[in-house]
């Protein structure tokens, strides 16, 4: 293991989050607030930045890495940034416990959504506190480490292109251009873009209940497909327009990035030759319309049913976790489709969590292949993505990552289901879909944790599971998992 | 396709199943039951009896088949059974519409055990129309090909390995002995011999409620982990003793017949390196106490709280599906428990369902092994089952199998939500615990369908996805897959 090089990005990270920790603070100020909740950012910020500094200002000897050093600095990173990222929540006490605290930013930065508050606790938080909670789903959506490499210039191409395959999402990272460093700028400018646009928007729209504040929150929660909101009624305090144009745009920041960026230097062809892009957009449409069609008598007009149908199919898929209205009360068919969606999730290479559509179109497909190969043995069939072969390394690590996925999710299906003392009628939908959409990254599951409660219930156990499940989610399982292997923590080989 | 093969083998299934017919009509005379209870064996006994001997008694030119012709035999012979062996239940009315009785002689062939009855109408059934439903158990637990194949002179080898392969249950056949006919016959006379064990130890027990019908039927219902009972309080009905004893029995049903074989002929040590069997007994264990803890408050003694834990635990992991109290009701941990083994069911080579307990072990164990690859990918561990190494092309066809099974699972949940006009309420438990454990073959599931529900609100349609559920879970997937390939009823290449 090269520790000093761990030791100095963990630096770098802990030294960005006290930077970050400077901007409630002006929120604090601008809204009046308590003295108490300016400490609250100002005295961990102050902390974190002299540790952060005092790690990070002596250089690694050696840059180079192994694969084994990028996930283990991604997974560290991630706990790190929960653990000190929840302090100015227990400092102000706006929520005091810390397995709560730890919970809540935990689904913040793994763009979650996952809340611990209920609906009147969110309501009477603080600005700052709100915007804290938000601005880390805006900080996890593309990644910290991305951020780092992207704009850090020492980094080497030779640490970048494992840490990167860490954090980033899908099976394989496409390589836009040569240069690792250029990708991951490029991606993070189109990330900033596409956030300022839908900012802005918000902003036009003709709605006296989305102001500045609000957008930035609507918007954090949106681009890193989060889901947390500043009102307890989620997006469904706001307008229609307003419910559309968020509808429209989790749909947009589901899809993969490099598809921005072709269409951006204007390789329409290539772009629009995209097979992952073409089955989300086409699962969007179709689950559309199958819960639209299933859910037209629950409500009264047939543009209100239409709107929540879109809107949650939008804000599933993309693992948001939004809502517009309480779905928990939909049919068994559109749950059905919800727990669906809930596992697909979103493209590769954008922020939202789930399995990814293309792992499911690879699973699908090869599925297929593998039956027909039953009938007939001797005809061979390659599977094709984006019309080229898709390599039988990549094959085989999808059907890993996926049965890797299950035996995580039924665990901690049980896990969680073992103690919890304050939840008396836990039942197994509730601790099912609990599991699924931390894992997902989702956010509201169904039951007693459904888009009107929340999972405050749970014992300070299962909240550990379950905040584990997010991390898991967010970084594609084997950052974290890598953690629990003695075997890691031997010396190089 | 070995078209003249097939038809040669499906006519002598139908005239061993015309055979069959003819044991409860002595049934119904012994209970001096109506003329049509009669009728409705005998019409379509004779009937069948002359189709299959029709179609068997042209001997095939060709009596060498490819994998494709074993799938297909295999399929199709479930499905003319269901079609066929439903049609006491709709001549004597006792169950008059066809989706219904097909439902229901499907979960008896495929030792499923799920029904479209009430309680009530369960307790109101004739002798002879129970007799048929559980006997319907016991033939499919082996398999009827298998049977076949095992006493049936001319079979042979070439045809016997790939009907076999398709019929039998688990990653791959062991081989006994050299001779595949003398295997399946040593297994067979196994089952009959635990069987006959377990009719005359029910017999023999204290409680007069099991008088020989009834332990006749439940007999029936353990031997082939099926699940169906002649009450409505299934074996709650019975003495506690009569519950341990079924409870041992469902356990001793659930594991790989391979081992009787090796206990049988003194091969004592080998008997127990069977990796899977003690995964298997793990599990009982390990859940029995499990559940019993969590269950302790829900008895008014120890002992009723153990009895429940051990007897439900048997009863899911060896997927029959019996049971002694409303287990519905209990707490998360013991509803995820029993949704866990559910999933996982039995030993290959028994007569149970679910993904199998070596399946779950390969797969647990390769995982690790994928995960530690990414850590030190120049470690390479071969994967050891029974303390051989594993062959690449059995990991890779078990994941395959899981995938597919996963597919399955999600599709058909998804499918029996879409429509099922008489079952307002349907929620998403109830078609999520429906379609695992029909494909599971363990019978009852939670919410509606739970242990003192029954699966009648359901729509033909979704009757008619959940039959085909129990068959391929039965046939483990790919022969009824296999059917609705195209290219499988192409010419053979």
């Amino acid at each position: 293991m090269n520790y000093s090089l761990i030791r100095n990005i963990l630096g770098k990270i802990i030294l960005l989050l006290a930077i970050f920790m400077i901007l409630p603070i002006f929120i604090a100020i601008y809204y009046n607030e308590p003295t108490i909740n300016i400490i609250s950012f100002l005295i961990p910020g102050l902390s974190l930045g002299l540790i952060g500094f005092l790690m990070s200002v002596f250089k690694a000897k050696d840059t180079k890495i192994l694969a084994r050093e990028g996930f283990v600095i991604v997974g560290l990173s991630w706990i790190l940034m929960s653990i000190f990222g929840c302090i100015p929540f227990i400092v102000s006490k706006e929520i005091p416990n810390f397995f709560d605290a730890f919970f809540e930013i935990t689904s913040g930065f793994t763009t979650t959504g996952s809340t611990i508050l209920s609906s009147e606790a969110i309501d009477s938080m603080s600005h700052s506190m709100l915007f804290w909670r938000s601005f880390s789903h805006w900080i996890g959506g593309m990644g910290i480490l991305v951020f780092i490499l992207a704009f850090i210039p020492e980094s080497k191409d030779g640490t970048t292109v494992h840490i990167l395959r860490a954090e980033s999402t899908g099976p394989s990272v496409g390589k836009l251009v040569s240069k690792m460093q250029v990708t991951t700028r490029i991606l993070y400018l189109i990330y900033m873009g596409l956030s300022i646009v839908m900012f802005i928007t918000l902003l036009i729209l003709p709605d006296e209940k989305m102001g500045v504040f609000d957008s930035l929150i609507t918007t954090f929660g949106t681009a890193g497909t989060g889901g947390f909101s500043n009102h307890g009624l989620s997006i469904g305090f706001y307008s229609s327009a307003v419910q559309y144009t968020v509808g429209i745009f989790m749909v947009l920041f589901g899809v993969n990035f490099t598809f921005y960026y072709l269409l951006l230097t204007g390789h329409l062809k290539e772009a629009f030759k995209n097979e992952e892009v073409i089955w989300y957009f086409g699962f969007v449409i179709l689950f559309t319309i199958v819960i639209f069609v299933n859910i037209l008598n629950v409500y009264s007009t047939t543009e209100e049913a239409f709107r929540h149908a879109f809107f949650q199919t939008a804000s599933i898929i993309s693992t948001t976790g939004f809502s517009t209205t309480n779905y928990g009360v939909w049919p068994a068919l559109s749950l059905s489709s919800i727990m669906f969606l809930t596992l697909v999730g979103s493209c590769a290479g954008s922020t939202a969590g789930g399995i990814k559509v293309s792992r499911f179109a690879i699973i699908s497909k090869q599925t297929f292949f593998d039956i027909e190969k039953m009938t007939s043995p001797r005809k061979i069939r390659k599977l094709r993505m984006n019309r080229k072969v898709v390599d039988d390394n990549i094959i085989s690590s999808v059907k890993t990552y996926l049965l890797t996925y299950a035996i995580i999710f039924v665990t901690s299906t049980i896990l969680i289901s073992i103690y919890n003392p304050s939840m008396e009628n836990l039942d197994p939908l509730t601790s099912f879909s609990s599991s699924l959409t931390c894992l997902g990254n989702v956010g509201p599951g169904l039951g007693i944790v459904g888009p009107v409660g929340n999972f405050s219930g749970y014992s300070y156990f299962s909240k550990m599971v379950l905040s584990i499940e997010m991390m898991m989610g967010r970084l594609e399982l084997f950052p974290i998992l890598i953690l629990f292997n003695p075997q890691t923590w031997k010396k190089r080989i």
